[in-house]
């Protein structure tokens, strides 16, 4: 998606430790009107896909799956980040490595929430080395849900995440594929 | 909002601790269709009041908040949770203690995403007794911010800090409020 490649070179920076920062418009202030163009997009991509709901993690995927979701008339489940480790029967539970934030946590859906047979399409903010995703696509295979695809804004591809997802069978889509990335500025991916 | 109302007692539930499960719609499954129409909703009770921001706070408040900016065409900033106390000069910051959590926490907002003189609504899913709303509107404070209101989805209006918030003199809008809740049912303020 050309804008929003364009908008990541104008508007985002690059912090200590190499972590891609747009926070103006994606995860701490968020662009509405840009993300419901995200959302079209999305929906562009996926419509024939059979959407029954999108699933998302908290907390910055909730506001770009809800906008997302009206184009597609589905309902959004967002997966909890847990910091305790009490497993309950209520959930579906995986465990998530945080890249950004050098921790991991448990992620927990509720079985009430994800029905067997349904069809998900899984919407998150950023893919790096994909362990958030692959947490989410775990919950769906143990409820018995199909994955029919994950829609991301940006993946950084140069960690790998998205393809080692791809050669699972997981139709992946991102709308800005990062292929480098340092002071020197941000390359994308065609 | 009736039709809210309704919402609550059909999909509503009482859990332990006086606590009101509304999971299946509002804050872990989202019901995106029906939320917009919230979003609809605010939009038609503020939509005068000049609103340059809406400021929430994660992680369930960001889709409602999401999905009413689109109709007031402004950006949302959601302001974060955060566990450690390392206060830093780029943010504001409020303590809020949850009650349905039974702890405490910082909440902050990038100085970048709060500018002098903006009109800000706030948008959230639950008030209670009020304390992630107070540490909203002190932020909006010493941002140099005006209020111009809260928008809220259900206020349990018997916990009283909606009250003592409006007694502030800032415009609370609630579209249910509960009057009593126990194990024989909801009662609302019409």
């Amino acid at each position: 998606m050309k804008k929003l490649e364009e908008k990541i070179l104008k508007e985002g920076s690059i912090a200590i430790g190499n972590v891609l920062k747009v926070d103006g418009f994606l995860n701490h202030q968020m662009d509405v009107a840009f993300l419901d163009e995200v959302g079209a997009e999305f929906y562009r991509l996926f419509k024939d896909a059979g959407v029954n709901k999108i699933l998302t993690i908290e907390a910055s995927g909730i506001g770009i799956a809800c906008l997302a979701a009206r184009y597609f008339g589905v309902p959004v489940v967002f997966a909890k980040k847990s910091k305790s480790s009490n497993i309950s029967a209520d959930v579906y539970m995986a465990r998530v490595d945080s890249y950004t934030h050098n921790s991991s946590h448990d992620v927990i859906v509720s079985r009430d929430f994800l029905t067997k047979g349904e069809k998900i399409l899984i919407i998150d903010d950023f893919l790096a080395k994909g362990n958030a995703l692959q947490g989410l696509v775990s919950i769906c295979r143990h409820a018995g849900c199909e994955v029919v695809g994950a829609g991301i804004v940006i993946e950084k591809a140069y960690q790998g995440g998205g393809d080692e997802i791809r050669r699972q069978g997981v139709r992946v889509e991102s709308l800005a594929r990062i292929a480098s990335m340092s002071e020197n500025g941000i390359t994308f991916i065609d």
